[in-house]
């Protein structure tokens, strides 16, 4: 039998037990976000009841039951697998598109008058909540959040994770905790607030200088912080933690609670007290505990603005990171290089060489994410994962595109190269030149210090947009500091709101992956990570440029040169050259040799 | 006595009787905009209340008085000018910066509990009255808006104008007011409403097909509009309406009423009206007259989408009168060229000679704005403009700036070119030539059907921001057709909000104008109206690029053309090209020759 008839058959009974104990709580709708008490990206098991209850395994996505319907919300990229898991289970796929009504906006028009809405409130961030809480009282329904119906049902619930926590200790964190939570502190005064909740697992991990193993990809550990003028709680299984640990953090004044604790913790703050929170960083669930005297100071948390802005002392080990990285690369394509037509090489093969050539290079942890290796059609897809159940062997002609990462202790990584394979065609080479010059003309740009960071996706997409060519995921992502490989505040996408918190400030890394994509044929993406570097000041404003951060050749087997103005050829013989300079002390032999064929000065048959 | 003198004195005698009469009528602060019940641009002489109680004679500018407090708040353009005009008044100038809080901001901050603020309903915008009313409720404030103080103590208070009304006919109106009205109709079918109330005087002449004289440079006239599905009323001063027109309005269905009349039919509506309406263009004193019950439906004005996207037929007129203003600079060009050193030219004698010079094109109806002809340091005010008190003489070196633009039956022109005085320095050459660079790379730029246009912005400025240069203005305005020179709603600026009405769709006419002020020194700025034009579908989308509409020659001896790239060069000598090819059939003599001269092609040391 396979997975997916056992599957539907689980999720058919399951669906069943759910609806008879909504009916059992006078429920009427079922909302199960893909959600977790921290609006983490990667859930934990414990927390992927939506995947348990639907069978649909996409990491994002959105379910909702009713007594007579079950549908599953989900994006583009998940629509074909989305399809495939749901098939047979009864719950219908609804296809999310951009401006047309999600699954909270389904719920606030569908909703009878007089029935109940209910969500799991800690896996529900409060500034959605209160939306869906006013839009149903509008209509004379209601939103109640203090039921955990997934919880009742649930047998076999996964346990939470246990990974341990360590220190990320000097040199590579170059602030202390005790600085950093001085400097939150005097925020907290600026706002004139006494306390300060966080939920969000990267904030509470770069504060504390700590990080753990819980989720995939990001050091993180699950728990929670509050922090108040004297003290400093952070909430997490105390098992977790070594006794030296304990010992450490104890003496520099931090208090260890057990990470149940913190729905207590926060019922107990005085009615006096003015907290600062991020209602789209906190879950209602949680909030809800607080006392309703309690005044709400709303804002993004003080500590996603602090750990975008990397210090110069930061920067030092990322550029080490970064060449790690490169000569890793640079190992694997050389083997690549070496290997094509001698052995049989798959997209999980890359996947396998690459993490290895990584996994070899001291400070590295994990990866940063899943390794991207898509062989033509399967590069059409952005967020494609190859699995041993699917993928594609790389054999004949056409583009492969590898985006992946690593965490190391000096730095996070994330890098998208085209490799040739055998006969590249122009309309391909096409597509890679424009790319790149989109990357170019993003990299070359300055910009005053402070403008939000979506308004420069245009110059990045005006070279694709020039051939009528465009891409549906944006431009950049923050990026963090041995962290989350995609962290805000900072954005470079003309879909995101341009709110005050993306300005670009000094130190604040971003991706820069413009790309291409042609639906069961190839797909092109190049990345490199930029650093906000100050350009100078002049009586118009203070400027910044890009410091490009990742160090690894673009193949210019897959360029159109003569497509490349003198500026755009004279951008990229520069970077070539600065990375064979980074890069050639890290390596020898086959690899040195790649590297130094790969950074060859190119011309352009015009100049 | 000096004018200034007499104007201080006057304006401390209206203080002391305003102040009075809020004393009487208990008023605590008295709020005066820059406004009229239609929140136009141009304020006819009645509601320039803001001027006749302060003194300060700038068009835009917000007055608060209080008991002990009198306070202007004017814009860094005004700042000079307005220093000067209150001097001796009592009234403090305070400086309104980006970020920082305006005048209404401090009413809301300031206001004592218990008291009351007032401001003549009739020219505050239902949106900010909202807030500022909430905010006053927040403190124990209250905000009055049924008080005209001003109109209580001001003795010969200027008369409305009184200049009659005239059809905007074929062959330049393209489309019938009927099937105007039409479409507006069913857009509030659409949105469910039964009637539209319209104040805004560009929205109303559009509408249907008539223009007026009743302010400066934009024609249209005092009105407003309440369109519902089986009637479309018209309310104007009725003397203003000729019989003929009056006859044609009528057989047409459209009902027309006294301008005093609109209160009263508000109010007429019954309680079961859906009413649409743009809370940021219509008046909260006006809207206060409509039954509470009355549902309103908020939304920009579907006649601000629908007028902004020129018809074909309508370009086909645009671009005539673009040939006739070309050709009136390009005589005006020929004829300043001809009297350098012969005879005594100022920034007057330009304005002068420069609307003479459009006055005698056919189809010429006035000027679209007040011109801007400002040498050198003027150039670094962008909203200069020179006066018989205070002019420049145009003698010695530097940079000669010229903005201007006309009203013609078939469009609204606005163009800035920069003229070469005597000898031009490197500097003032690296000024024009970045900002032309910002302006090929905007005009040259496509960008996908609906994308929101501040996002555009950063392609304009990118030239210059790389070389840490930028300008506090926007980059362009939309622009009407034989209609205001500023128009929605798109708008390139990047300080704008990327509200979803800005996107970008066929047919919009937009400036294309970026800059560099170097205040005591020089300004330059570079304008051009463009139009947005299909460029064609692909499986990414539909796409849009501009045409560049204005013709006149980009005077090269500005430029310093080696830093232009090959396509930049290629894209000037190209518009030239098409300026001499569009423009000689006009011209003869003179003009003829200097159109040659100007258009000729320019080639880079480099190529």
């Amino acid at each position: 039998m396979s997975t997916q008839l056992l599957n539907q058959g689980s999720v058919v009974q399951r669906l069943a037990r759910v609806r008879s104990v909504m009916s059992e709580h006078g429920v009427h709708a079922l909302l199960v976000p893909s959600a977790d008490p921290h609006l983490s990206e990667y859930l934990p098991a414990y927390w992927q009841g939506r995947q348990w209850l639907s069978g649909f395994q996409g990491s994002v996505g959105t379910l909702i039951v009713t007594p007579t319907f079950a549908g599953l919300w989900a994006d583009s990229r998940y629509w074909e697998q989305a399809a495939k898991e749901l098939a047979g289970s009864g719950i219908e796929l609804v296809k999310l598109m951009p401006g047309q009504p999600g699954p909270l906006e389904w719920l606030a028009e569908q909703t009878p008058e007089g029935e109940t809405v209910a969500v799991d409130g800690s896996v529900l961030a409060l500034a959605p909540s209160r939306t869906l809480e006013n839009r149903l009282k509008e209509r004379g329904a209601q939103l109640r959040t203090d039921i955990d119906v997934l919880g009742l049902v649930w047998e076999g619930r996964p346990s939470l994770p246990v990974q341990p926590l360590y220190e990320h200790a000097a040199p590579q964190a170059t602030v202390s905790r005790a600085e950093k939570l001085a400097q939150l502190r005097e925020t907290l005064q600026q706002r004139q607030a006494d306390a300060h909740f966080i939920a969000t697992l990267d904030d509470i991990a770069w504060l504390f200088n700590l990080r753990g193993s819980d989720v995939s990809f990001n050091p993180v550990f699950l728990s929670f912080a509050l922090i108040e003028h004297t003290q400093a709680s952070l909430f997490v299984d105390l098992n977790k933690v070594g006794a030296e640990l304990k010992r450490t953090l104890q003496r520099e004044g931090v208090m260890l609670r057990d990470y149940s604790e913190i729905a207590d913790a926060l019922a107990a703050l005085p009615a006096s007290t003015r907290l600062l929170l991020d209602p789209a960083r906190v879950t209602c669930g949680l909030i809800a505990n607080v006392n309703k005297e309690v005044k709400l100071v709303e804002g993004i948390n003080p500590t996603t603005l602090a750990k975008a802005q990397k210090k110069p002392e930061d920067a030092v080990h990322i550029r080490q990171a970064m060449e790690q990285d490169g000569a890793a690369l640079c190992e694997f394509f050389a083997w690549l290089e070496s290997a094509w037509g001698r052995e049989r090489i798959t997209e999980l093969t890359i996947d396998e060489r690459l993490t290895a050539a990584r996994a070899r290079r001291p400070g590295f942890v994990s990866l940063s994410f899943n390794t991207i290796a898509a062989f033509n059609a399967n590069g059409a897809m952005p967020h494609y994962h190859a699995t041993e159940q699917e993928h594609a062997v790389i054999e004949g002609n056409g583009l492969l595109l590898i985006d992946s990462g690593g965490q190391y202790l000096g730095g996070t990584t994330d890098i998208t190269r085209m490799v040739p394979v055998g006969e590249v065609s122009a309309e391909q080479k096409q597509d890679c030149t424009r790319v790149l010059k989109g990357v170019i003309a993003l990299s070359r740009a300055r910009f005053p210090k402070g403008i939000l960071s979506p308004l420069l996706d245009s110059i990045a997409r005006a070279p694709l947009w020039a051939d009528n060519v465009d891409y549906g995921h944006g431009t950049g992502h923050g990026v963090g500091y041995f962290l989350n490989v995609h962290e805000g505040p900072q954005v470079i996408a003309y879909q995101a709101a341009a709110a005050p918190h993306t300005a670009m400030l000094p130190g604040m890394i971003t991706s820069i992956e413009p790309g291409t994509y042609r639906p069961g044929r190839w797909g092109v993406r190049i990345e490199n990570l930029v650093l906000n570097q100050e350009a100078g000041a002049s009586e118009f404003g203070t400027f910044l440029k890009f410091e490009t951060l990742t160090l690894c050749p673009i193949d210019t087997r897959c360029l159109q040169v003569e497509l490349l103005t003198c500026e755009e050829l004279d951008w990229l013989n520069g970077y070539h050259a600065h990375v064979r300079e980074r890069l050639a002390p890290l390596l020898a032999g086959d690899a040195l040799a790649w590297l130094n064929t790969r950074t060859e000065p190119v011309v352009n048959a015009r100049s």
